[in-house]
Parts: structure tokens; sequence; C-alpha cells
């Protein structure tokens, strides 16, 4: 579909993440180096984790301010970064660079529909670099917006399985992305596959985190009598339904919902929530400090 | 798309709604005849307005307890209805029959998407008969749900603009509707439009009315300063956006937003609560009475 | 404190509450039953649960139009109860008898300082019989709205403990309190008392259960690193935090927010749940089915 | 009443705020004058309004990180300050000085209620240095805290009202407040008072601004059928309810609700909305510009 013309919200930018054990004068440093080069910084947001001591910083700076290449500002941010101290973890990134995806279904297509709309609309900084199913049926959907479906189908026997993965596994690499999205996969991501893609592989349960973890949270919910539904955004990680919280919602249910109903009603929450974090990473919002999240809006 | 197989949550049933001059008597004559024919009720509601003295009810009978027809049923509740008082409303309807719609729309897709997304999901009490659209963007997306499109382009002159509006009308009417859902149409509707689908012409506004009525709702909600934008679910009138409201939401904003945040960010108020107030609608649970609608879930 | 006379938004009613198996023609009984007394209803709330097979029923009737005492449409209704089936529970209240409640406080006073206000401000269906706290700080306040206080010291040990609580059984038993309101009352109710006031033993606790039960939740809902934090208003139970859910709510935080911060910002959430939940016990607007509520608003 | 003792939130630091136009270097300029002297930043936000070209800045401070006093440290700021450009509005302020209030009210005490029961709580970073009420039913709340009541009735004709409005303005002018607060007052502010206190009178307004501006806006609000309704809290200016916004939230109704009730229902929403925005000005976290705030939290 050809996009439609939206009022361009997006100007070029330089977006530099940085965290490291927090001292005096870090901020000093960064806005220093960046006023040297004339920039422009159009955000910035600073967090000190008063448990942890540790610093947290984004800053996006409007490109047409810098004089300098990309290239030469991610080397000369390298010497600020190492004057800074030990263990800094940072990142350039061009907002000129579309951010790429796979996204992982099965049957269900409510966060599909609901995530290509939002590409199709403009509306989303991510190109989809290919949809892996497990079954066939959303096939139609991903065709339509031009974006290659693959399915994978999933036996039962842990043998297959595991094949399965690997087959999904050679896709998603070969694409290089910065997201793997299970947008409602439901099946285990393997140990060696959570690792590979760490920081990358981006989860949506159907619950509120931690309550529900597991298989059926609705009807868990339902056995609970709670009066409230959730959905959890999270990093994929080896514990499952544990990996960091990016974002969370709830949805207020009845005594007249059965599991049923708080499925439909759910998925709601599900692809909201799903949508709001997979921004938030898309856009380097998210920092991650052991199994916290730091988001910088 | 092949429909998803999803927990039935759809039960046979047959829906009855009326509202007439409250008085007491009401509910024990209706009661009475649905138990006379062995009916069993699984929803009821009822809601008197002590202000207008209006009297309403829903009642969801299973249709495998009822042993006479449909036709039947119509009939002698008829003059049930009739003993009750004068200009009493009502109305029968049998749940198997699948409500129909025609979805009128202009570049955005949002609402679109997310509503054939939930109808492919199987999640929706609607058939799509028809799109309409002013602009061809979006013919590949209901293409791809197997849904005919229409592209009839509105010129800018009040003549062209009626005769565009006439084949709207033509091809709306063929379907003979259940709901003429306006998913971001953004063009008005005429008078005797709004009057020939009197109760069945659904629009969404893109603010929490009545604040910000008439065009661009989020530049007048950036000029005000508000801390909340949102989005509305009306039934379509000749006075703009100011029918019965059947549904509204609002969304956390911040002063980083500007208007072209406001309408990316909106898109999900607005999606949300199109799907929320389409759904009472096809349920028949909204019963209006003057420019107030008693939702009864 | 002379309370603010405020629009009297209460009417006079009778108050019938039933819960039994489901069959047909309960509503056809209990509406030919008021329609015969003349009875004309306000309000009237019906559901079966299609999982348990159980039906529940909430009917206001205003009192003026009934002409024989309260006494008599009590005996009268049994009767038809008997009629409905075995293991009926029924009730039948009249507003004009306000419901009583003696509150249990700790040091923490934002749920009584925000119930007493209510109170006071004639906007609250109870009296306040008496306050009882485990510290004296909460005296003043208690005393300011005319009630009194009375200050139980709870020592560290069993034996001390239970006299303690024996104190406060005394004390509340002597009320004969309609509702038992443990206001981040911060001591565990021993069985023995959980069971002599089931049904009545109103806790709030200060998490979104079943997440983070026990002790310390906004500590443990720190170290999860949820984007929510919640409130949950439930009946006490000798299962710990795991009683039948009447309320719940959540409040956004973010990583900025300390457990302190979230002490801070969730007694919003403690104090509005507890007074929405409190208020539909008054209002016997919760029947409670196994560990669910159904509450008929 | 003795405060209870709370986990200490609270420590010592010097919060700067600053606007001014947009330029490069700011934020290194600031920063670079705060790590000369030690600082250590544990908050910092920035916010550039591309619209109107703005810049804003919040900096908190560690006290005990700067070895300088409060009085030279803003002696010093005042050049860098200076430095930047002109018309730079800059305010430094050391929150080991307790903000001090004075709470004007009518007949109406929930926002009271909840105000001194969070400043009883140790909950709240303010001191109330008195409460002036134009009915004599709140005294004893106030008394109860220990707080000075001024009862000044307001008569109806101009002349009378205006004396009034002279005897509160000696009061309030006395305490030299840092927040004037109108908890649901009533009365209209003289456009004389609006800006001798400008950027110091905080009013709560019972709707959600724009909509149901002046008088009895649950009234308006019940005519027009809203689902939502809302609270907004403002600084009062002489345009009656059209001063900067500084927080605003919703509650959803349902047509069950009168005006009573919505007038009931509401206040939970008046309370908590006015409850956070005053937290935001006295915490320094309000820069106003124009009709807009900027709320850096």
């Amino acid at each position: 579909m050809t996009p439609v013309a939206l009022p361009d919200t997006d100007e070029h930018q330089y977006i530099l993440t940085l965290s490291c054990q927090d001292t005096t004068g870090i901020v000093a440093r960064i806005s220093a180096f960046i006023q040297e080069l004339g920039g422009w910084i159009v955000e910035a947001d600073y967090f000190t984790d008063a448990h942890s001591g540790w610093f947290f910083t984004r800053q996006a700076v409007r490109a047409s301010s810098i004089s300098i290449s990309f290239e030469e500002l991610q080397e000369r941010f390298a010497a600020i970064a190492d004057s800074i101290g030990e263990h800094v973890e940072w990142r350039l990134y061009d907002n000129a660079h579309r951010k790429k995806a796979v996204i992982l279904v099965s049957k269900e297509g409510h966060c599909l529909h609901d995530l290509l709309g939002r590409v199709a609309q403009n509306d989303y900084p991510m190109e989809v670099a290919a949809v892996i199913g497990n079954h066939e049926n959303l096939r139609p959907i991903a065709e339509a917006h031009g974006i290659d479906f693959h399915y994978i189908p999933f036996p039962k026997d842990a043998v297959g399985k595991r094949k399965a993965f690997d087959k999904v596994a050679a896709i998603v690499n070969a694409h290089e992305p910065d997201a793997i999205v299970l947008a409602r996969f439901m099946q285990i991501l393997p140990a060696d596959l959570c690792e590979m893609w760490a920081g990358r592989a981006i989860n949506i349960h159907h619950s509120f985190l931690p309550s529900f973890m597991g298989a059926r949270p609705y009807h868990q919910a339902y056995q609970r009598g709670v009066k409230l539904i959730g959905a959890t955004c999270h990093y994929a990680t080896s514990d499952l339904d544990d990996g960091p919280i990016i974002e969370q919602d709830v949805i207020r249910i009845s005594h007249k919902d059965t599991p049923a109903d708080m499925q439909r009603i759910g998925r709601d929450a599900e692809q909201q929530v799903l949508a709001r974090g997979l921004r938030f990473h898309l856009e380097d919002r998210v920092l991650v400090h052991g199994n916290h999240t730091v988001i910088l809006v």
C-alpha cells in the first residue's frame, strides 16, 4: 500500500544512549562535547538510580546541526565515553536508518494486524523484513502489505520443534533485525535463541506480570476473580515470562466476563501494550539494567 | 482469510430491547411472557431514568429454550408491548443473523485496519458488506480481506460533492446495512443522509466532545494546552458532532507532544473507542432517548 | 462537624438481593410478587453465571410504593424464596437504616482521613461506630469527627497479640457492625475472627493481587520492575490475601520511583479502591459465590 | 497530630528551574557550572518547545555536594543566567525550606480533608499556614490539624463581596504563601487578586476543561450525555477557567448517574487532580509559557 502522507514528525536526528556508574560531571562532559560540534540538543533525558548508583541518559541531536559525519561522530564520542570511566555502555543511532523487525506469529492475528496497520499508516519507526508463522492463516494479511510470509509448522515432539526453531532462526538472522517480535507466537523460545537475541527479542504476555505467568493466564485470572486483566511487553529471556518489563497496562472486566470474553477483551490491551513497548525499543528509549528497564521518554 | 477458530462465546440468542414511559409491572409482564414460553433469560438489564421517567430494558433469551419460531415470538410479543402502553419502542433480534456494515473511509486507515482485523479474528459481531473510500490507498487492505472497495472521489465544489454523496448513498442503501460506519471519513454527512440513516450512522470524532468540535481538534487541543486527548463515538445527526454519544475515552499526553504527535497518539483512542461503541450498537445494547444513550451491558 | 446539605440522591428504598441455582421463571416470580404489592422497581440487576449455573439478582424498590410494612414484606418474601428452590440465599434491606462500621487502623491514616471525610461530607452510606488503633497518632482525627477512638497496643509476642485481638473483637462485637474495615491495619486477623466476621471484614491490600501477596508488596513490585502498582479490596478470609476480591485498581509508575515513592503514590490507589469496594458492600451490591464476587451496579 | 515517621524520600536538594529562548550550549553552560562546584545532579529534565523555540530545564542537585552557601550559589548562578541571554527566567529553591500554602474553601470539604490528610501523613511538601472559609462548617477539621481557620462570610452584593475579598487578601498576604489553593472555593477571584497572585493561585475546576466552563459543570455534562467526567487543576487568571492547565483527569460514568451522582463521583477526580497538580507546583516542576505549562517530572 502507498503510505499516507502524514505530517512529518520525524526530523533527522542522532540518538545517543549511555549508561554507566554515576559520578559527577558526566552531563557536563557530554554536553560540552556536543556543544563543541555545534550540536543542537532537541531532547535530553537523564536518570540516576539512587539504589544501584547507575546513570542513564538519552539525547537526541538535530543531525543538520552537526557538521562532521555520523561515522566521525561515533569515533570521537568513543573517546569521550572512555574518559568517563569503565563499563560505559553507549550507542549512537542515526534515525534516518529505519529499524528492521521480524515478526513471529501463531494463529491469532490482532497484534500483527495492528503493527502492519501502523507501518502502512507511516506511523511507526519500523520496517517489517518478514513475518514467520507456524500456521498459514495470516499469510494473506502479510502479503497484502507486501511482506514475505514464511510458514514453518511446529511439530509437537521436541526434535521436530527444535528443527523448526532452527529454521526460524535462520530466517531471522538472515535479516539481522533490530527487533524480533513475538506477537502472540505461543512457542517458548529456547534458551540459546534468547541469548543470541538478548535485548532484541520482545514478547507480549497476556497477563499483568508477575501475576499469571505461564500457560492460559486468562483462565488463571478467571479462577482468581480479579477485576482487571492486563498485558505485559518484556524482553524474552531464558526465565519464562520473567525478563525485563518494558510496558504494561490493564483493562477493567466484570463478573460477567468468561475466560473467552477475557481473551477477546484482553487483545486490546495486548496490541496496545506491544505497540507502545516496541516503539520505545525502536526509538532507543529503553535502557536495561539487571532486570529493570529505564524508559527515557 | 480463514477465520481463526476461537472459543465460541456467542450462543444463539434472541435479544429483546424495549423502552417506554415507566410504570409499575413492566418487568413482571415481560418476564411472565418469557416464562410462559419456557424461555431461559441469560442476560437482563433494566434502567429507569428518574429524570425523564423513561424505562429501558434489554433481555437476552437462549434461543434453544423457546419452542415457537422467531416470527411467532415477534407476533406474540407485539401484543404484550401494546398492552404496556402507548409509544412503546421495542425490537426483537435474532443474533444468528449477523449484522451488516458499510465502512466509509478517507486516507487514514487505522480504524479500518482495526475493524477488519477484528472481523478476520472472528472477534466481532459484524459482516462488512463494502468499504467506500474517497481515496484509493486503502483498496488493498479491503481486498486482502475479501471485501469490495468502492472508490468515490469527492470534488471540492458543492455540486460535485453532492453527486459523490448520492453515489455513496446508492451503494450503502443497496446493502441495507445495520451500521454505516464513518471510520475517519472526513466529509460532513448531508442532513438528508443523517436523517435517512438515523440511528445507524456512527461516527468517530477525534476529540473528547463537547471539547473541540469541528475541524482540526488536535490543533485546538494543542492550543489550549490540555493534558489528555480523547475520542468520541456518536450517532451522526445533522447537528455536527452533537449527536448522542455512545462511547468516549482519553489518553494522557504531555507538553512534549505536538499536534502531529497528538494525531498519532490519538489514533489509538479513536480505534478503540470506535470498536467499543460500534460493538454496543451491533449487539443491540444502545437505546437512544433524546440526545442521551442508555448502554445496557 | 455539621454535615453539608447535599442534593439528596438517596431515596428511601428496600433492597432485595438473592442468589440460587439458576432455573427458568425466577425473574417472573419475583417481579410478579413486587407488582402485586404495587412496588415500583427503580433498579434491577440480574446475572447468571454460565460456568457455575448460579443466579444472582439485586432489586431496589421505592419504599413509598409498598403499602405493607418492611417486616411484613420480609415475611411474605420468605414464602416466595422458599418456592424458588433450596439453598436460596436472600436478604431484604431497608436503606433508611444506615449501615454501621468499625474501622481498624495502624499508623498510616490516609484511608481513615478519606473515609471520615466522605462521611462528614454526607457522601457515604455509613455511620462510623468506632475507630480502633494499635497506635495513638490517629486519635485526634477520629475525635475531630466526633468518633470514639480505642487505643489497643499490639505486643510482638503471640500471647500478647492474641489478647489484643480479643480486646479488638470485644469492641467490634459490641457494635454489631455491618462492616469491619481493615484500613491498613497491618495485623493479620486470626482465623477465628475471619470466620466470625465472614462477609463483613473488608481489607485493603497494597498490591494488585495476586501479585505481591504478603509483606512489603511495594518492595516486591520494585524488585520485579513493574510499570503499574495497584491495590485490592477484598473480604478477609483465613487464607491471607486470598479472599474474594471486591475491587482493584492500578496507578502508573516509572523507573524513577523508589519503594518509598511507590508507598506514597500507592496510597491514592489504596484509599480510592477501599472507598469504592466498601461502598459496594454497604449498598448490598456484592454477592459472594465461592471465591468470586458478583458486583451488581 | 504527630506526623507518622515515614521513609524519608526527600533528600536535601537545591532545585534550579530556568526557561529562555533556545540556543545551543545552554545545557553545557549549566552543567559545567554545576560540575565546577562539584555538584551532584540527581534529577535533570530538559525540554525544547519546537513550536515556540523556548527552552525549559529543571535540575535537582544534592545539597551536600555543594560546598558554597545557597546564597552564594544564587549569586554565582545569576552571572551564568545573564551570560545565556536576555529574558532568561530562573529560580533556585532550597527544598529544606518547606513551601507555605493558604487554602480557601466553601462548604464542600473533600479537597481539604484530602490535603490535610496528606500533610498529616508527612506525605506532602507543604505547610498549611491557614484555612479561610466562607462557611463555618469546616472549622473543626482544620483545627483538629492544628491549623487556624478564618471564617469570612461572603454576602451576595458586589460591595459586600469585595470587602470580603479584601479581608481574604489581607490574611493571605500576611503569610506570603507559595500557593493560594482554591479548594472548591466557589467564588470568582477578582482580576486584581488574580494578578497579584499570578502563578501562585491554583484552582480546581470540576470539569475536563475546556468542556463545561463556568457554573454547574456536572449539570452541563449530564445535559450533553458524556460518558466520562473530569477535573482540571489550573492557575487562576482573570479569564475564568481559562488559565494554564497543570493537571487533568477523568472518571467513567454511565447513563445511571444523575447530576448528583456525578457530583459525588467527580469529587474523587477533583481531590486527586488537585493533589497531583499542587504537588507539581510545590516541587517547582511547573514552568509556564504563555497559556501552556511544561511539567518536568
